[in-house]
């Protein structure tokens, strides 16, 4: 038997048109569209192409993308000023922080005084917080990606036992706590854990962001396992995920590809959140 | 080989005399000493002689415990009015909610309401999500009184198997993420796990909250595991945990009795994040 190969990109058109219906429904009503803006400073090839195709995205679907583009050697105040401005600016439903940022400039930091309720990434303590306390209401984006497949492909959570091979803030940690809403048995590895095939021979659910090619091979994985590949890399060959795609698709019941798989949906899901950040700016308007 | 069984309540004396050390200099330099409130609605046996041994704790070491107590058929209005009285009384540095609440009454209404800086609990969303950050500040309760014990005795957490039995807002997903936060490999198992054993059999370090005697034998367990019992249960013959401690105790490395083991610990702990409440109530005042 040979593993279903999930089409991230049908998935994602899916979100896409149906985040397009509501925006078209509430330029209607409001007059105006979702306002977006990504927080720059400096840039990389890397960060450079996923914005590119998130600025696609949001123009195909009417949200309106805007860049604060700040220098690479923008001081840590100076970076914190231009997101304390995109909080007063009522004409602004969503502000995303591109990574990476420079190693002077905290992550945390912006996050923390970033508004939650104009926090696109689902990042801010509180917003993670709600998460954690199955209160999910604007869910990071590659977790929500990851459930969003899962949930496509009808699957039936309660007693999956589930792995992740990731355990980063904006990854493993509030996808855990997705799969545990969920009532899913939940294991978290990382580059620390001392045997990994022991803990992914395990899983029902094998969800994988190290960013190592070809970390998980069919000696990793069980049959009929449901494997999401959250890892890219270009390497010589071209862009790579953590799974040897052609070895384990032989074991498992369903897999998604690198590329064409989580990415794309990731990238639909991060225009589902700036629809909610947008709700939610203009709904208390409106209040 | 027979298990160091921990001695909680010398732990939890070690803490309590450190608090009441802090807090005897902060009445010296401030004049007054931490008062913290307890919301009780209505009340029932448990939690009668829980609040007890705290308000016992609390006197021994100097810190003022009120109680405001509302009747059992109290409106949920009513029980967040109180609440949001003590956020506006300066002279409440600390907010504890009672559990068990009547059925009609939101545990997590109550909490979302609390002003994070006084709540004593680290149940707040944005507490609960800087736990998960990593930036631990007010951590919630028995969690970290999990996180205490094991630091007592030195233990090494990177790359360490950790099982823990329980998924709850309060226990699990809170404690998972400071493992995680510590470098472990965390498994999170429940009432939907399909085979427990085969995760608790794994475990370098086992911490078990499921409420149900004896689920844990010696046939759950690896030899040197380090146990924590956080279970209570009264049953005809006393107080017991989820543990089968006689058997267990042969096999493990390391193991926390019930009753004398978490419980007392997690009363301190609650001392300790009471005195959290306070600096950062009058730490606000005096900048």
């Amino acid at each position: 038997m040979v593993a279903k190969v999930i089409d991230g990109r049908w998935i994602a058109k899916e979100i896409r048109e149906d985040v397009a219906k509501q925006v078209s429904k509430v330029k209607k009503e409001y007059g105006f569209v979702p306002n977006i803006a990504t927080v720059r400073v400096g840039s990389t090839p890397e960060s450079d192409i996923y914005l590119n195709l998130r600025d696609k995205a949001c123009e195909e679907t009417g949200i309106f993308s805007c860049h604060v583009d700040l220098p690479e050697n923008a001081s840590e105040e100076e970076v914190v000023d231009a997101v304390k401005n995109l909080n007063e600016d009522d004409d602004v439903h969503g502000v995303l922080i591109q990574l990476p940022l420079p190693s002077h400039i905290s992550h945390d930091t912006l996050i923390s005084i970033l508004h939650p309720k104009k926090d696109v990434e689902g990042l801010h303590p509180v917003n993670l917080g709600k998460t954690l306390l199955g209160e999910e209401d604007i869910v990071p984006i590659t977790p929500l990606s990851v459930i969003t497949i899962l949930d496509y492909e009808k699957t039936k959570y309660e007693g999956k036992d589930v792995v992740i091979v990731n355990h980063s803030n904006i990854v493993g940690k509030p996808l855990s706590a997705l799969f545990l809403n969920r009532n899913c048995s939940v294991c978290v590895c990382h580059v620390y854990t001392k045997d990994l095939k022991k803990y992914t021979r395990n899983a029902d659910i094998l969800v994988t962001a190290a960013g190592v090619p070809r970390l998980i091979t069919k000696n990793h994985v069980k049959k009929g396992v449901f494997v999401l590949d959250v890892g890219i890399v270009k390497t010589k060959e071209g862009v790579c995920g953590d799974v040897d795609f052609s070895s384990v698709k032989e074991i498992a019941g369903k897999i998604t590809p690198v590329p064409g798989g989580v990415g794309p949906v990731t990238v639909a899901c991060s225009l589902k959140n700036m629809l909610k950040t947008f709700m939610k700016c203009v709904g208390e308007k409106h209040r």
